[in-house]
Parts: C-alpha cells; structure tokens; sequence
C-alpha cells in the first residue's frame, strides 16, 4: 500500500481521494491542513489517518511515501520543495510553478534525491490522448492545431461588481492562461513538443490577470492556436487538422468526444471509454514510475512541464 | 444605364456579369483581353458590344463608366491606375494590390479624379453582414472572434508533383492569406476597425507562398485570430464570441449558416434570404456610390482596405 500525504482541502482533494480509493494499491494517509477544525472534519469524512498543521513536521513520518499538493498555486513551490527536500515523492496540481527558475531548482532536488516529480496534468494521462496522438497518420501532414478550454466562470460575475477571488486574483498566479489554458498548452506540447518560437495576446482584467487570450505556437510545419477564457464559453470544438482531415475534440481537459473527419466526408468516431474519474490515470502513471524507481514521467516529462511554465511565465498576465 | 467593361476573362468575370445582368440597371458593355481569339469567343457568348485588346485605347471610350477588374493579382494595380486617370470608376478584384504604397497612389487619384475606388470584397456587401452587426449586442462584451476560411486546393496536388500554378506562384501574390485569408481577415477589419497590433505565423510552401497561416489580431478589449489554408478544410465553424453567447458562422466568405448561441443554451437562427449571385450586392453599393457622387464606399472603404493591404503586405509569404 502506497500512503499519500494529501496537502490542501479543496473539491480537486475530494476527487484526488476517491481517485486514490479506486487504485486499491494507494492510500490517503495524511493530510496537511493549517486550520485544525477545517482538517479534523476533512480526515473524518474522508478516513484520512493522520492530520498535520505544520508541513516539516508531516514530512518527518517516514509512513509517508507520496505527496499530493493541491494547495493555492502561490504554495506549490515552497511545499514541494520541502517535500522533494524530504525524500518524498511529489505530485502536483498544474500549474506546477509559475517561474522556470523554481521549476528547476525542484527538477534538481528530484534528480539529486532520486524520488518523483510529476505535474498532476491529467489529459495527458487520459488513454484517449495515446489514441489520438496514434491516429494522427490518418489525417496526414498536420498543418494546424486549435485547441482551446472556454468556460465562463461565475467568479467573473463577482469580480464584476469589486470581488476579487483566488482564480482572478494576480499575487494567487490567477487568471485564464494559468486556471484553464493551461490544459490546451500543455496538450500541444506533449503531442507536438517545442514550438520554435511563440506569441500571445490576451484581455487583461481589472485584476491585472487574463480573462482570455490565444498563444501563437509557431512549428516548422505547423502553426498551433491556444486559445483559453474565463470570461466566454465555448461553442465550437477543439480541431487538429491535417492535410487529408481533422480530429475534432470536444472537450480538450477531458479527451473526450472525439471524431476524425476525413477531407473526403467519411467520420469516424475514436475513443474508449475511461474511468469516472480520470484523476486515477495520473495517480497509476505517478505510481508506475516510482515503482521503476526513475524520478520523470514520459507523459507529464520535465520538458513538457518546464516549456509550459515559461510559456506561461512569458505570457501570462502581461 | 451603367457601362461596364471586363477585365479578365475568367470564371469570377463571367459570376460578375452574369450579376449585372440580374440588376437591370447595368450592362457589360465593353472587354479587355490580350488573347483576341479569346476575346471574341467571351465577348459572343456574354453578348458584349465592344472587344478590345489594348486598355489605353478601352479606356478612350466615352461609353465606358466603369471598369471591374479581374485579372491575376499582379496585373490590377497599372490597370487600376489607368483606369482611375482616364476618369472611370473601378472595382478592383480582392486583393486589390499587394502593397500600401500602391494603393495610396489609387486612393490619391480617385480623389482628385471624383471617381470611385472600391474592392470588390463581397462579404461586407452581404446584407447578412449588417444583420450580424446589428445582433452583435445580444452577446454581450466581444471578447474573441475566431473566424477561418480553410479550403483544399486541388492545385496542391498538382504544386506536390513540381507544377506551380498562380494561385501557388510567389510572383503572382499567390498563397494562401492573399487568395482566400483576406477573406475572414476584411471581415474582421470591417466589422471591428483596426487593431491595436498584429502578428502571424503561417506555414510556406516549396514555391515560397503560405500554404496556411494564422494572424492575431490585437484590439484593446478583443482578440481576433485569422485562419487560412489552401492545404487543409475547415471542418468546425467561424465564431464570434461575447461573454453572453457566441455568433456561430459556417461560412465567412458567403456570410452563411449564422446561430447566436447563448450561454444559457438559447439558440436562435439569424439570416435573411440573399441574391443567389451575391456578386450583386457589390455593384449595387459600387453603382450607388457611383450616383451619390461619392469616391469611397463605405462598406469597403478605403481605411478597412488600406490596412487589409497593409497586413498581408507585412505577413503574406515570409
């Protein structure tokens, strides 16, 4: 039995969980929270055996092999450091870090301690992205790659009348790009790695973060569009499109709803059907390479993670 | 009744007058063709009074108000010239000339000549176009308009076995942006003015012209992201997007298939009936122009073309 370390008390925790529970092979052993009432109610509910308030403390229970940080994202740094530091293996809630430096002093610690670090991305993860990125030969050279994750975020309405909350809230890593465009970004880069070369554009809030914007990603021979709001719902799909067809995604964040329409008219629908919560596809990957005893996923790798991270440093928010 | 005469004899000539035709008020009176043999067979078939071979001595012709020009794109602006200093009105073809330069020397001698200068961009003469303007409200603030015209050529077929034809020839202002990318990129000028700023990638062929490309367009509160491709199909609609819906197009370049799609789910169905040939629409306004003594349309003017021009002189083919 592998026994996690839940760090934060958020609904992605609840679902973390019950990701976990379904595993039958991992655990939620421990969790860290700073408001003591708030923590004995979640262990309670949850069956969580031992409660932390203090992180070094947590991190001294050698019963402890995981963590799993799903605190605010202007925490992620400092607890997974500490952890790493620890000798524990780290999984954490995307966005990762905000700054390539941070991203790389954990890749460091993670290499020198031999334990795990892994963005807890989840499409990536999703076997529907391994079926997509293995029919790719079907539509030929891709030319253009639209991906994008709209969703109007009823925050929004109260930022409107002078309510700044976490997701828009600047000194919290908040908007768009970071909340949800992350999801499409990420998505690009570990199917079509680097790009050579981007641009962004984007509508900032009264906040001073992103409500929306669209990223540029230049390829050699392809051209790929990132688009991502807060502020707007989607209405159209996602699209990779080559010369003899597309893949049309519906929902790029869940993989799913997926149709390859041939240039000549024919469809055909791929996808298989995954768990009910696709959380427990990152937590078997995360398990999987730390039982190889290798420190880097080959779905969520340090090169896709650190790309992302200065992309969004580079373009977020600004 | 209005006398026109026809440079260029190819299919677009012949949509063009057969529009004409249908106004009543108007006559192809008059052709340009280098090719004499050729000329006599068009100008038999289409029932026009007059051939000539050489435009000095067409444009000496009292009879002649105005001139639609539809010859390749390297061709219009000396003939455009020509024909705005011999006093007539022109409609040019898009895109009208390839760079700014030229086009404010048409723009000048129009002016001093009273004469109209307009391009013949179909879309925003549409009256589809103005309905879709006038329901901009519905949606509420605009925040990205994501509009696209991707259509396979089967000249890319003939251009993968080493044939280049106009359409992929750099010397011609052949590609992608500048045959049918100016299409979604007017759209957008017309319907939202001139952005802030502008970039683009594309993706450049063997013949050094793009294939397919994408421009960002920045406005202050908007996003605008133009995608073109002769390599590929667009298999998912145009939109326009506000934070309370989104106007769905299906077609930018025929102002088609037109759905406001409502957050809550609501959808309603906007599009009036439009001439079958809907070349009409733009002769209609050129010929009102013409009566009203005016030199600009103000539905392609001379701003929304000028700055057309201006981006793809700056991101066509590099």
């Amino acid at each position: 039995m592998m026994r996690f370390a839940i760090i934060g008390t958020s609904s992605i925790s609840e679902k973390f969980i019950d990701a976990l529970k379904s595993t039958k092979s991992c655990e939620a052993y421990a969790l860290l929270s700073r408001d003591k009432n708030k923590g004995k109610r979640f262990v309670e509910k949850f069956e969580i055996e031992k409660l932390y308030t203090n992180i070094e403390e947590m991190l001294k229970d050698k019963d402890i092999q995981a963590v799993y940080i799903a605190s605010p994202n202007g925490k992620h740094f400092e607890q997974a450091k500490l952890s790493l530091e620890a000798g524990k293996n780290v999984i954490c809630e995307k966005p990762i870090v905000p700054t390539v430096k941070e991203f790389d002093i954990l890749k460091e610690i993670a290499i020198k301690n031999k334990v795990v670090l892994m963005e807890a991305m989840r499409p990536t993860t999703n076997p529907n992205f391994k079926l997509i990125k293995e029919n790719l030969y079907k539509i030929g050279a891709i030319r253009q790659v639209m991906l994008k994750y709209c969703q109007y975020s009823s925050k929004y309405d109260l930022l409107k009348v002078g309510e700044v909350r976490n997701i828009f809230d600047k000194n919290m890593s908040g908007g768009a790009l970071y909340d949800i465009g992350v999801y499409p970004l990420y998505f690009t880069l570990a199917m079509f790695g680097e790009p050579k070369e981007y641009i962004g554009s984007n509508y900032l809030l009264s906040s001073g973060v992103d409500g929306c914007g669209t990223i540029l990603l230049k390829y050699s021979d392809k051209i790929g569009v990132i688009s991502y709001s807060k502020i707007t719902d989607e209405k159209t799909p996602s699209e990779i499109i080559g010369e003899d067809g597309s893949i049309v995604i519906n929902k790029v964040s869940a993989v799913k709803g997926i149709t390859i329409k041939y240039r000549d008219g024919r469809e055909e629908k791929i996808e298989i059907d995954t768990y009910e919560n696709d959380m427990r596809y990152e937590i078997e990957e995360f398990v999987k390479i730390i039982e190889e005893g290798k420190v880097e996923s080959t779905l969520n790798s340090f090169t896709t993670s650190r790309k992302c991270v200065e992309i969004m440093e580079t373009l977020a928010n600004r």
